[in-house]
């Protein structure tokens, strides 16, 4: 472990669509370090793309690409069976997309997450994983894949020596084998703020986390998942970003503490 | 001019769209030099644009983005008051989307030529060509924009450094002033075959086309348009491609006549 | 004429889309006695609609079509170059997915009204007008056609026989003959609330506007139309709501002053 | 059983879209009884489904709403997660749809035969099938709801009282408890056309199918299912609608062998 624990902070960002605002993008923006961008399938369109990248380079976010099912009025969260060739293209198809806007804008590209879904999905099925990592390698190997820690995702991933970036969430709890603890048991949330804050301290410094079933698991922690919505998610992210800091955590993208 | 006549062939393809097919751009592919790729808004999804690219791979054919309006069901045919920046914005979605797929086929991008009704309008109206020229510009300026000869587009292109292609038509007739008879009129297509070839003949080698008006007028011809379907469109491209072999042309993309 | 003047105060409603949330509908709906449903192509989806239609039928509020153009990215204010023929059958089919909806919730439907760029066109365009028109004389001519005073629109529907509702803005203002000014003019807007609620008042009382120009105009003022969004749409629901009432005009879809 | 055993033959139709063009159904409909007519999700626009309407109309077909997922790209052959609330909602939506289209061609709906992924997850889920077999009741009770034989939705339908038809398909193996062979299995298709004919003639005039394992199983078949595409589509409508009449069996929608 490096002398200094680092993490990044990641969200969910540019979740409008033509007329519809969604997100507190602008006011989240200064708390994170890297945004994930929607590409138009779930939400997202061009023009919003170029808005949410100028916001992300102004702030000098680390910009993500989040591509999501094609599946525009469920907003990517409802399950497709898709094949793995089906995941392949339409993950090169909006990975290109975001990649040209943050280039016209004079920016680079620096990790692509899956979004809804897409990285449900790509969590367990290894078929899907394997075909998301493939479109990144085969198209910008140099980016970091965020996935669920300990996923099938990152594991797909690391097998093409991808650059990975495990994802732990401050807002769910977790089960003894390291799994999130599903949204519909009555436990699957930390709803206090305080806890949630103490759970990623402890993720990012020590590895661990208390499972659900009581003992405590470790766990790879090199994101952590912001959500953009909601009442509190901007107090959220201040919160988080401040007690990171104050307990002398560095904020960043890219280089994180357990990378390869 | 240099000793030997130089022509591009081009032809939309990719125009398929999930479980419906249009085109023969297996049988076509062998006859043309460069290919413009649908891009997902007017036709073409992931994996038609992906097949596609392998076919165009496979026969050494230039490949370009044709991007369109987002009108599927109208297949981007027609006019929508889209803003320049609107224009600018879908343009760079749909070329970088194209670009990845290449990308990860293991090839490069050659060009850029928009379609349908985007075509039409932005030969016409500056603003909308300008926005198109910079999308190219500032995402992949090394690629060559096609459009109508002596059009809006081209001086668009040209006024930012672009290398264009200026395209001929090998079915239609032109006006003195050196635009297209309107398609509303009788005379506005050659439907003689011999009469279409000579026609691409003599702009290739003299850079002229007599118009329905009577006298010669002057046109850069660096490549010619194609249709990929009709009931002759193959009989067609193989006939003009081996009547301009046969009168010396050399048939390539990209290295134009008067290339800059 | 009724000793008792009698207007209806629309609105367009349910133009939110998946999940995302646009429009003050609930506020609103107990202000105004008519509700425009989006209808899928520009704004709205089958959940969305059906929302809608059991929060109208709540308020007693009369239900009408709001077919747009199919552009859900540009909410369907972009004028697109569509047929007579393609404008009646897409409001056919809006038409007919909004009044099955309603029928589930045990309603009937009561007028259509063309939103944003088809609305416009068919206020100028008689070949559109008479297409929109014949689409409700063909599926359900007891519907009343809601459309710009004076317009291409309500002509043609009166052609037809159709019941038609001449629409007034309040927060517009008008040209001498009798059009609407147009809003790249710096004096399109009435901006003042009071002198809103006083043009529609002496608009449903004396059928008269005065024009930019200043003498008056004679305009039939059969609905009048509501903004529901905007800081201040809720607002002047109320006030011009209460305004109309305490001048003792009656608020009523579909029994109009001047109909038929 | 009626002296005259009755049979219907339904064909997906209309499953055309834009420019992209499917099926052969100006050449199988002279062959069938009723034609169940894509709604715009999965297939088919307002011109198309116009288009379709009058054919059946011209041929005296009985006309059904053929609603499906929204999955263009995917044809609505893929499963996804949508909710019960949802089925019923983009049931009722394309329902609604395609009776104004067929009020304004002066005819009127039959019946309503999910499609693709729909129908299949509305056989064996019985929550889907419910929220389907509602919307048909809440908004038309007159028709008739297709489903595969013994399934869940015919069940469903049954429930609420609604006239159902029991599909059963020409082409497709059953086991033993009556359900048809899954398409992975290598026995799932019968190839030989007179099997296939000799399949249904049986199932028509006794009630009975053989099945992969040997017995005989109780089936009861108002419908059978015709597909519109593939080489051998139109040959074997013919044929099939020959060997079933020289059977003395009555072609006819709507009054099945055992009708309610």
């Amino acid at each position: 472990m490096p002398p200094i624990p680092t993490v990044d902070l990641n969200c969910d960002m540019g979740e409008s669509f033509g007329a519809w605002h969604l997100g507190h993008d602008a006011a989240i923006m200064p708390f994170i370090t890297s945004a994930n961008i929607a590409c138009g399938f779930h939400a997202g369109d061009p023009a919003v793309m170029k808005r949410t990248v100028r916001l992300a380079l102004r702030h000098s976010v680390a910009i993500g690409a989040h591509p999501g099912l094609p599946d525009l009025v469920g907003f990517g969260r409802r399950n497709m069976d898709i094949s793995a060739e089906e995941a392949f293209e339409m993950t090169v198809y909006q990975l290109g997309a975001l990649t040209a806007i943050v280039r016209a804008e004079g920016g680079a590209l620096h990790h692509l997450k899956p979004h809804g879904a897409l990285y449900n999905m790509a969590a367990t099925n290894a078929a899907l994983a394997e075909a998301l990592a493939e479109a990144v390698y085969k198209v910008q190997p140099e980016l970091t894949l965020y996935g669920l820690a300990g996923s099938e995702l990152t594991k797909a991933g690391e097998k093409l020596g991808l650059r990975t970036a495990h994802e732990v969430f401050a807002d769910r709890t977790y089960q003894a084998d390291g799994t999130l603890t599903p949204r519909r048991q009555p436990d699957a949330l930390l709803t206090d703020a305080a806890a949630a804050t103490a759970q990623v301290l402890r993720l990012v410094t020590e590895g661990r986390v208390r499972s659900q079933q009581g003992p405590d698991v470790a766990l790879r922690a090199d994101t952590v998942c912001l959500h953009g919505d909601g009442a509190h998610a901007l107090e959220f992210a201040q919160q988080l970003n401040q007690a990171l800091r104050a307990a002398g955590v560095q904020l960043a993208a890219g280089t994180t503490g357990r990378a390869q």
